[in-house]
């Protein structure tokens, strides 16, 4: 062998979302998934995290290709922030370049994109790398994982995936393909790391399915489903059942329309004809004939179960006796979210059933097991997990080292420290790149940082104050003020006294300050107004003295 | 049977949290605990909420006593609101008591609480009320049910419970004391709907003691633990295992080192001679010899266990190869600060065990089997679930109409219904109390109300824009600015241009509007940059307009 090919991850290898690497030969650069993560910074206004693409934009002419192994927003996500510099074909199944496209047409972005659709097991070569693209099971159809022939020999990414040997549809990991890639030697494997946490096998489709027909045949009701809106197999099943108990299917909300359109364009969703119709037809049937197929699954306040939860959906409106299935899991961060539609929807007297109590999901990623089997399958030599939290990667790592990798060759790796497969057969570490996410609110991208955020945090906690104070600049009298102003900070009609004291704390700290110099006179303000408000309230506001000499 | 008795429930049902119901006859009214939650809204700056007080506060004179159930803050954590105006005697148990006086002592209250520890079984007479105080097994130690004759019937408060039929040192709940009083006829049932969803039996402290002796046997390591601080049994665990193994125990956390304190000096903990010792000594030890009980189980960032994730602990640094037993339950709206502390618990190198992936947590909250066997060992007439979200109750309830309540004597009531039992055997609702919790900000107690949260939650969003403009009243020509100052908005270095621009925008309203309409000029300055702001940059601060005219 000769060559080296080096790995530069950028994000997901700490973390669940933000998915994107790049490998790089002597002769060129490929980038494999450029998703986003939501933050938890949201709160103050930002929208979504993305990489930080530094070393992609110093290096945007060596970048071939970009490959993308699935459709989920954190391996697709962050495209429209890259493309408008980097102008490279992006290789991805037809269903995937169909929600990119959908996406990039909302950004004004979808012109300028060469998307070149692969099929699967296609091998496409760019220079002295080539991809193979083998099918994997996974929360979303049409997923990839890779096999990639590089100068140092080959590579697996599985790209998120699970195992289900006995699946719907032929949704199946292609195994076999893989266990035929691997036969000649895998140098290195990176593995979906996060349910390394999971013993045993995940549920699957099939279960699901199961669960969901004994529901449909018990119900006497509406049925209300809402699940990941990206999710065209769970949609598959929920269509076959209302079709095979005489239900029609009614879809509100964007995503949801948006996804149903570009899989059915495809070919990649059957609905037998007049079942799915439009809601004012649906709605207009017996109850036991209804199946509305609603997005909101994360709880989020304008989807279309949240707004029928509070009785404000144009459309819809919860009935007594509704059955509501979720069927999806609760991400952590929107449980509280969640928990509330699902309160709000038991007052309405209609029935919910979700994952924590009844098996109507199937998690998208593999268990311990099919971990095992992954690592069994390829037998790498060297073994980097990705797609986890730092916890995940350690425990995916020891899997792997039960497994037969040896210790010292199976790596955690954090997003930023790039790694070089030598010709010799070693791995040596390179210098770490900056891996601070970048923010984005708005047009903004990447200028909320941390000082604009803690600003945000600090008026958010208590609010700001404002003090206004005219001086006259020949006299040093004051000519206006002092005049206070609040947000977010108190009710002022309840608490004019206090703002009346704190004005004499103004004219006190102003008559005690030399005249003329402004910057001091602030100073003493800010941290005398500071001082009273947390003795009286034992609250502590942003105070902005606003002091004019005229 | 003569006289009637009015429940007036302020808070637990419709939440987790915030405890608190009175009971009222013609005679007298008693409180049931005095709870607080921690609220959704605590990021923009409130501290706590508690129940909606009017009530109480209007016909304090009449109660005649606070009964607690037992120690946690959801049963207590609000009597520092109440005690200022409520002169009443508090019944709990001696530890219960101890937890408060703690608390009181914080506020500057205890010299006025007038505190009466109960014993177990005893009854406690207040006018035509009296209260029987039942020994019930909890994720805390000293918990009682209540056994309560009205003059309408009996009736049982379950306070939170589980059914622990094979206990550890006799922390048991009195099903049969219950089952003695109950032998008469119990009119009305109020029972834990906290895990009301989960099925079967929780899981025992023998269980969970099981697992961590195993522990215990195969660590080489050092053990850092961290729990409830409050779950004295829990610690009482780990003090036996730590001398059964030779280890000794070092505390680090103030609200451990306290419960601890209060623990002891009532002889509620054995701590075998020489097994606690001063953190430095522990330290010094052999690994082997070392268990570290620490503050931290959510993830709170100023405690024990988060610190030293940071490495930022005063005496105490995380070691590779620690053993972390995180023996305790995930608050959902929690699970992203312990996951952070998890994640880098694993970068120092140390393992750590969590509930979800090892059994070394149970439950203090009976599940439906137990639910169960306390209906049937009540037998009430009426049934209504407190203490839980509103699909708790629901579910909460349909379990007491299988156990054989009648459907119609089944209630889900929520906070600020009051119900009254008759003389004749039925139940009539009441008119509604306003039930809307109070918001408490440092000192400000319910001063914090709807507009001053929108306010900080915009202020959060996007941040805050002022604009400065002194205009000569005369001439009405600008006489000082436009300054724009901006706080949490953008970094101003990075866009001196876009405020340059937004001056201008200044200028030009300023032209267009009547000299001397000062308000006018306001309104169109604030929607005019606004305007801007969100076209230029999709984002909306807050807009304050400052004109003067001078």
């Amino acid at each position: 062998m000769s060559g080296s090919l080096t790995v530069y991850p950028m994000g997901g290898l700490g973390e669940i979302g933000l998915n994107c690497m790049a490998l790089r030969t002597e002769q060129t650069m490929v980038l494999i998934d450029c998703g986003l993560m939501f933050p938890e910074d949201f709160l103050y206004g930002v929208d979504v995290a993305i990489p930080n693409f530094d070393f992609l934009l110093e290096n945007r002419h060596e970048i071939q290709g970009i490959i993308l192994t699935h459709g989920h927003e954190d391996h697709i996500g962050a495209l429209p922030w890259l493309l408008p510099y980097v102008n490279a074909p992006i290789y991805s199944s037809r269903f995937t370049l169909g929600l990119v496209e959908s996406k990039l047409r909302e950004h004004g972005l979808d012109k300028y994109a060469d998307l070149r659709p692969v099929e699967a097991r296609e091998r496409v070569e760019m220079d002295d790398l080539a991809f193979t693209f083998f099918p994997v099971c996974h929360s979303i159809i049409e997923g990839f994982g890779l096999g990639i022939e590089t100068p140092v020999g080959r590579v697996v990414h599985t790209g998120d995936f699970k195992i289900d040997r006995n699946p719907l549809d032929g949704h199946a990991t292609d195994l076999e393909g893989l266990a035929r890639f691997a036969s000649s030697g895998v140098t290195l494997l990176f593995s979906d790391s996060t349910n390394a946490e999971r013993e045993g096998y995940s549920l699957t489709e099939r279960e699901t399915k199961l669960r969901l027909r004994e529901l449909f045949a018990e119900a006497k009701s509406r049925i209300l489903v809402t699940l990941f809106s990206s999710h065209i197999q769970r949609m598959q099943e929920i269509i076959d059942l209302a079709f095979d108990f005489g239900r029609k299917v009614g879809v509100s909300g964007k995503s949801l329309l948006r996804n149903l359109e570009i899989a059915q364009e495809l070919g990649l969703l059957r609905v037998p004809h007049g079942v799915i119709l439009p809601l004012e037809e649906v709605t207009q049937r017996p109850d036991d004939e209804v199946v509305l197929l609603v997005t909101g699954s994360q709880g989020e306040p304008l989807a279309a179960l949240s707004r029928m939860s509070q009785g404000e959906h144009r459309q819809l409106a919860v009935q007594e006796g509704d059955l509501v299935i979720m069927s999806s899991r609760f991400i952590p961060g929107n449980v509280r979210a969640i928990t509330k539609v699902i309160n709000r929807l038991y007052k309405l007297g209609a029935e919910v059933l979700y994952e924590s109590i009844a098996a109507i999901h199937a998690s998208g990623h593999a268990h311990r097991q099919e971990l095992r089997i992954m690592v069994d399958t390829v037998k790498p030599k060297f073994f980097v997990p990705v797609h986890g939290e730092y916890r995940h990667l350690v425990k995916h790592k020891r899997l792997a080292v039960e497994c037969g990798v040896a210790p010292e060759r199976a790596l955690v790796v954090e997003d930023g420290q790039p790694f070089t497969l030598l010709p010799d057969g070693e791995l040596r570490l390179e210098d770490p790149l900056d891996a601070t996410v970048t923010l984005v609110d708005g047009k903004g991208v990447g200028d909320v940082g941390q000082t604009v955020l803690k600003e945000r945090a600090l008026l958010a906690g208590e609010g700001l104050v404002i003090v206004l104070l005219v001086i006259d600049e020949n006299t040093g009298e004051i000519t206006l003020g002092p005049d206070i102003v609040s947000k977010g900070f108190i009710f002022e009609q309840q608490y004019s006294h206090l703002l009346e004291d704190a004005k004499c704390i103004v004219l006190e700290v102003y008559e005690n300050v030399p005249p003329g110099n402004l910057k001091k006179l602030k100073e003493r303000l800010r941290s005398s107004l500071r001082r009273f408000f947390r003795k009286v309230l034992e609250r502590d506001p942003v105070v902005v003295p606003l002091v004019i000499s005229l």
